[in-house]
């Protein structure tokens, strides 16, 4: 499956300013990339740098006035799809190196808070099964609900308001899943079926890979539904929403506009 | 200068458990180990990790009942060391891509907390005199109290309480340098001075290095006086304190004793 | 019924010290007092003022050296008891002045923050039998366990722990019902059953008195079911536990020693 | 001095909704009101009750549909003005019962996290020369600045940030005016200065009243220096913002417009 991207933005700074850019679709294996324009304005100094777990780039950008970002590319997804509740969990003393900063609590997402709940609620089930009935949990319990949640929202606002958008649904997953030791991490991606229209934010935890001898591998979870996995296009991957902003300003900016628009085959020749 | 560490801690569990430890002095290159030895109990399960940013190495352990550690090494420092007032600091769009999440918040130091007091305080200057200016400002302000703090202890709260032990200390000053955008980090380390004798912790911070064009550097900076860049022997580093604790339980553990000895030739022979 | 009150404690203060005491059973038409001794230190100065809501007294001391308090009382309970699960709500409009305050956000006690599971919950319910059913919820889902609390534990901490002593669980119960508009308090009491024997604090709310024509009355909520409304004597009330200390010290103090003994008549003569 | 006072606001409930209200000049001896018009529109149920500490009144409404307030009055205010530098502290043993509650933290004003800072900044100094420091150090450290905060911002929050609006600036003075034991509360009121024309806010602090043996008084402090004692009128007091809102909704309400002026004699007739 194709899918097609299309981003524009725009912010202006008074004086010169630092701003940092993440917003491509990541060049990783899962994710062919072709046509791909990126556009950026002027300025006086344009950087790419490599970003969290080197899944895809930021873009240091110093610049002065206006500043427009257009961006197109189309996508071939070839994510092997799994079925999650299949799943076994990795003892946690398997873990690889890289995932382990992933069981640790950080700006939004303190997973240790929820450790009480998650046993008395999920503690009967292990691996993708557990994580299936979270990710069901949430389904059943939150009401998706723009204007609710703002940039101090932590997940534990979250769990506890049962409402906000794809990024306080993306904080509780990963909280639940860290208060069972299972790593989970924050995605920063393009999904077609996003309404409004505008980027999007899923969870990602690490459980067995069932085609490699005692591996692990990470797994793409949606608690807003509105995505899956075979339809996913990940930018990047933070431990929560203060890693992976599309744009963190180093200095007064105003920002001015955005579109987002994603298409995928079916919609293209639908 | 050599320093010599001799460590030993034990803990009990009941029910098989995954504990993850982190004491070892890293094998890195401006610390040269020898006489290394590390005796750890009897376990279901020993398997060393690479800890973060490639800086030492975790061990998981399985175990239960009574697990024992003892570790002793003598540390060989190479480290170049620099008057801190007088590095500049980095544009924040030349930062490398490795050091750009020790510019945002985590789960102890969020740094946007003290933009304005920074501003304020310390906005006439710059790169490592800005560093040195806070350093001597936490110098003065803060007075090192055993009890006051904990697990639950963040930055903000040191910030406030303007008491605290050396990761208290190290969170503060992580935040007033990521309140200016200089990327800081947390180091668990060992330090002959630290009285009563213990781990101890000290920040971290990215300044430019002058022996590279263009190029930046780490930087040690104990905000407790207890240690200096000279004499630290740097165990790992994280964003904060969640990230690098000597010995993590997933479940019930009964923390048994601990002993740390830091010596350096000095005091060898003095 | 009879209950019998010894209350001793001492504490020392290096400095000269002011120190506000609350800990005599409260003298309120429910509760008759004899046999009452109060035996205090020596002080520079000993006033008493009225507590919160005019329920019992506050006791001013300014003091240097061992102050000691030795206190004993023998209270006979004539509170009307009531069967909470039949008391309808009082319609929010009709809320008398006094009680408004109490519906209102306190430092350990954010009920806006529960309102979105309070509503999924408990919103099928009305008065004493959402009252009733709160109180179930609680006495399933918490495990009264000391040690995991203190004085910086909220009971947003506490809801989401599921673990802690009687004044988390008074915490959590008033949450419950500021959450759906139900004005609630924080008692802090004597009662025979505390196990270790101590101090208590249980919640009270304001639902309708079935006595009087569009009334309201307090009623006592023990989430701990270690007390019911009649063996509970009334020390004082507050917003939460930020309100009625037994002893707030305005400067240094060194707390000695407390010994609590509650017995009621059965358990005298048994 | 005579202020005039013209309000008005409206909302919306699509449901039958109870409203609090409290928005009306209090009568209390140091304001004589006259030409009071209060235009309420139509409700279901309309009754007032008695306000904190018994200042003003606060109205509960039944409604639905759109619902009007018209408010006027002409307020003399008569209040005796002092200079609050030379007034001294009361002794925190000589405080009456009913100040005592505004020396405990509350749900927006943390009093016992600015200790440090209150002691290591204002400790050379006592009463009202103690409060005019801070007020000076607020005024010199603070920049006004809307829109920074909102209703989840506490005054460990702005204390921080240093900027706000005027909640917040009373905030963070009753903040440092607990920290050292001096009782403070929240006034919400109407000045004529106040730019852009609204509700404001000031800190209301307890010292000593010259006038009396041995006794206290209520002294106003407005850290914005928008308002000053002999032009504020005093609508509510309370712990903090939590207590007296001008509009508590328990249900969805839609606001529609507000319109605020304030006028005194010098104005009208410039």
């Amino acid at each position: 499956m194709t899918t097609k991207i299309d981003l524009s933005f725009a912010f202006e700074a008074e004086d010169p300013t630092d701003v940092l850019l993440q917003f491509e679709a990541a060049a990783i294996p899962e994710q062919t990339l072709g046509n791909v324009t990126c556009n950026l304005g002027d300025a006086e100094h344009i950087a790419r740098v490599s970003a969290q777990d080197d899944i895809g780039e930021r873009i240091w950008v110093r610049t002065q006035g206006r500043f427009d970002v257009e961006y197109s590319a189309e996508v071939e997804l070839n994510r092997i799809l799994t079925e999650l509740g299949d799943l076994e969990r990795l003892d946690t003393h398997d873990l690889p190196g890289e995932t382990v900063k992933y069981l640790f609590d950080s700006r939004y997402c303190q997973g240790d808070k929820l450790q009480g709940f998650v046993s008395d609620k999920f503690g009967d089930r292990e691996g993708g099964a557990k994580i299936v009935a979270m990710h069901e949990w949430v389904r059943d319990t939150f009401k998706y609900t723009p204007g609710v949640s703002d940039a101090n929202t932590t997940g534990v606002d979250s769990f506890l308001e049962r409402r906000g958008i794809c990024r306080d649904y993306a904080h509780v997953m990963i909280m639940l899943a860290r208060a069972s030791a299972i790593p989970a991490r924050f995605v920063s991606c393009y999904a077609p079926g996003v309404e409004p229209p505008d980027f999007h934010a899923v969870a990602e935890v690490f459980l067995q890979d069932p085609t490699t001898e005692g591996g692990g591998a990470w797994y793409l979870v949606d608690a807003t539904d509105m995505a899956s996995a075979n339809d996913i296009v990940k930018i990047g991957v933070g431990r929560d929403a203060a890693d992976v902003s599309f744009m963190t300003s180093f200095g007064m900016t105003e920002f001015k506009e955005k579109t987002v628009t994603v298409t995928d085959d079916a919609a293209k020749q639908g």
